[in-house]
């Protein structure tokens, strides 16, 4: 057994079996001993930032980190936007990124660069395995690090001398963390305040998002406490027999409004809400003026136990509202609008599908009708950074291998990481992508105005403007292997969504809007 | 004027007029700006790498720094990787990185991160320009300090409330430093130790081997020293009429072997020569037991003033060796290889073609009969993160719109950054892109090998094949608007590229292999 092995070993005895890689030279002894583990299964992503999206998705789904494997410093650069999104979902994901052999850094080859410091902002734990007979060890604490909680990535640097090496020290145990609930005091202390408050709300995050919390969160709501959520949240059902929480408003003026006469926000598996960027002269922070908070568990804590505690402690009905079941009448018909799919998808939506959601613009056209469709979970843009609908759904179909997995991509968001469909293709995923082909940033028309940078001339209009050329989509699906049809109108739309939630493996619907 | 103007006005003054972008909400005012000062080329590209890569051949054919305009630290990460070869190729470049005003950052919003520290290893120079009235000044240092010496690429990081706010200050002056040349006694001293050495090398790489360089280069080798150049140049002259030293070998034993003897190294913009990657019991250092070193011109010195001296106190004559024009005989006929590919492309190739080059391991097909093909200039991978070829060509194009531009690409290296299609389509850039589609990470085959890893198995194999979909390379790019055809025989890419290089705009040719 070399170092390499007894990474794989060390991750597969700790139930880390998915691989989304990238390798290079610095790497070839991890792929090696892939093979004489075939437990792990290796996933090739023809790009870093596709390997890092999907093993948030399936961190977030599997509640298990993957692994991925990177080349050196430039390997997770192209990962990092993904990782900070990961971040900002505290997914579990376990980065391995080889390095030159330890004795060869110090000459500085073309390829080095400064490992450390580049992961740092975006690892919740950062490692570098020195030599064969520590990387069992440094492995299973690298798997603990990721579960946090509150969990997140972490950064495995393995020197390529460490890989190749024997070593008689073989795998390692890790341990999972649990997660404290929050003391008795503190939920009276927090009972107390919500019943002698005017207008309180629960803002729940995170954790508190998940299906079990949520239903606790909707006796909340029974006993009169407003429960809202988070705008982007990791993992959150949504459809029939699920209660759905008031959403923070994207934009901090609206968010205000709806907050207005709010006299104490209490935060469970969340913190202070913000506004997602600042404008001139308009707030940053979104908790009314004179509005007092509190905190009754953190994102480290166990949210369902605190939610349960409060809602025991308000005396608060055994069960809280949920949303009926009620599809759409009938099926959409004229010009295909973000509306329009929504129709059709909520139609159609079979039970426990997973929606990968990075339609900027587009996504609220959907959400609305899905809220009454068939139950299931959706997985937010959590940091802002897009380009990451494509590559989550890749990890979430692995994780979830008999569930439908929905892909909602804005065209600029799904530029960013189109590779991802040739892993789908490879892998026969029962993944359906969507992206909603406006042919624009539009987003950043509406934030232009917003900054006060007023209306786009010739050359600002260059940078916001996706439509010459217009993108072929289905050209370039097909091109990556999947099976691919352009929909201008809401009755095609609609039959080939239908299709695709019917017959299996990966499909591209590039919707004209 | 507001701080995005005094940023913009600064660069136009100081002659960087080319700003390769993917702008986000906290980037608005910088983009609303370029209404306001049509002297600055906007260039929009879909993917951060993209830009990076594009400013990266911008600034190595313009030697002037291009700008880019990125997103907060996500934007930056994925352009992260070209960035890289950027500071290994000592390009100058200003990234221009958005970020929340300056009030906002304390509160943690989805987009935040610690963007000193992302950019830290790849910047020769970091600072935010915290305030409208610093914004010219800061941005005047950034310029200067892009150019080093040696120079590369330098993170000016612009909060969204020094854009909006309104300056008096105004616009401020950058100078540009110049490089000294090595002392009178350094000369002599090297000259001595040559004349005494039994088998010396002149080992040249970055600015000695630009074209000026080259010429006082052929001085040395006709006064017989044996002259090499490093294995991978940032831009590098090539065809009749041109001095081509022989190159140091990629793989390290090779290099030694072909050193054997060498009892004195002189290092003229570069410095001492290491293996790419290490390998179980083979070289780190590839200067042979016992072999002298010393150094002419460091990088950041006059390499031309520096090498002309040392010939002329080596009584060299005043002109050295160089290549005749000697083209392929006829055209390739036949099964598709990179040498038909190679002795097409030097038929064809017109005088003062730019080549972008990330063949990995087709590319040497090429160079072998472009050495007496018409004469040119390479612009190869200097950092050996792929996925630059495409991006790089853009850049060639912007900064060389008279010139004809190959991009040269491995199938694995192109499908990084493919959404360059879409730019060089956007731009209608002069530039012929060639993949050669071998469906294969065919390098890491052999890399692994190298490393001791043994032969792939069923899991290696997964993540070294990308034949399992094949790419149809011709529908993706005709996806993203560029006029494209695939090659399966020699005919068919002599065909091609003869077109290819008779008629102006984007072409792309899928060589398969």
């Amino acid at each position: 057994m070399n170092g390499a092995d007894a990474l794989i070993e060390t991750l597969v005895q700790n139930g880390v079996t998915a691989c989304f890689a990238n390798p290079g030279t610095s790497e070839m002894q991890f792929v090696s001993a892939l093979d004489r583990q075939p437990a792990m299964r290796p996933v090739l992503c023809l790009f870093e930032g596709v390997a890092t999206g999907a093993a948030d998705g399936y961190g977030r789904m599997a509640d298990v980190p993957a692994c991925t494997l990177l080349h050196l410093g430039p390997g997770y650069g192209n990962g990092l936007a993904n990782l900070h999104n990961a971040r900002r979902a505290y997914t579990p994901i376990v980065n391995v990124i080889g390095d030159h052999a330890t004795y060869h850094r110090q000459y500085d080859a073309p390829l080095n660069s400064d490992i450390p410091t580049i992961v740092k902002p975006n690892s919740v734990w950062v490692k570098s395995a020195d030599s064969a007979d520590e990387v069992g060890a440094v492995t299973a604490e690298a798997i603990a690090a990721s579960y946090g909680p509150p969990g997140g990535p972490v950064s495995l640097i393995l020197p390529a001398d460490a890989a190749w090496t024997d070593t008689a020290k073989g795998a390692a145990r890790s341990t999972k963390p649990t997660r404290a609930a929050p003391s008795g005091e503190t939920v009276d202390t927090v009972a107390k305040a919500l019943k002698a408050a005017r207008k309180p709300v629960v803002l729940i995050g995170g954790r508190a998002c998940r299906a079990d919390a949520l239903r606790e969160a909707a006796r909340l709501q029974a006993a009169g406490v407003r429960v809202m959520a988070d705008t982007f949240v990791s993992r959150q059902p949504r459809g029939a027999g699920v209660f759905s929480p008031a959403r923070m408003q994207y934009f901090g003026e609206a968010a205000l409004a709806d907050l207005e006469g709010t006299d104490l926000m209490v935060y469970v598996g969340t913190a202070m809400p913000v506004a997602f960027f600042a404008y001139p002269s308009r707030p940053s922070v979104l908790v009314p003026e004179g509005c007092e908070t509190t905190t009754l568990a953190t994102r480290a804590e166990d949210a369902v136990a605190a939610l349960s505690a409060l809602a025991d402690a308000l005396g608060a009905p055994a069960s809280g509202p949920s949303n009926p079941l009620k599809l759409p009448d009938g099926s959409p018909t004229g010009p295909l609008t973000p509306q329009a799919c929504g129709q059709s998808i909520a139609r159609h939506l079979p039970e426990g599908a997973i929606f990968c959601d990075d339609a900027v613009t587009s996504g609220g056209g959907v959400a609305v009708p899905c809220m009454t469709a068939a139950p299931h979970e959706v997985l937010a843009l959590t940091g802002g950074a897009i380009g990451i609908a494509m590559p989550l759904s890749i990890g979430a179909a692995v994780a979830c291998p008999d569930r439908k997995v929905i892909s909602l991509n804005g065209d600029g968001a799904g530029m960013y990481t189109v590779q991802a469909l040739w892993t789908l293709a490879r892998e026969q995923l029962d993944v359906t992508v969507v992206v909603f082909a406006n042919h624009s940033y539009r987003i950043l028309n509406i934030e232009m105005g917003r900054t006060g940078a007023g209306n786009p001339g010739p050359s600002a209009s260059k940078l916001l403007d996706l439509g010459d050329p217009k993108i072929d989509w289905v050209s370039m699906a097909k091109g990556l292997g999947v099976d691919a049809v352009r929909c201008e109108t809401a009755e095609q739309f609609d039959a080939a969504f239908a299709r695709a939630m019917k017959t299996p493996g990966p499909k591209f619907i590039e919707a004209a809007i």
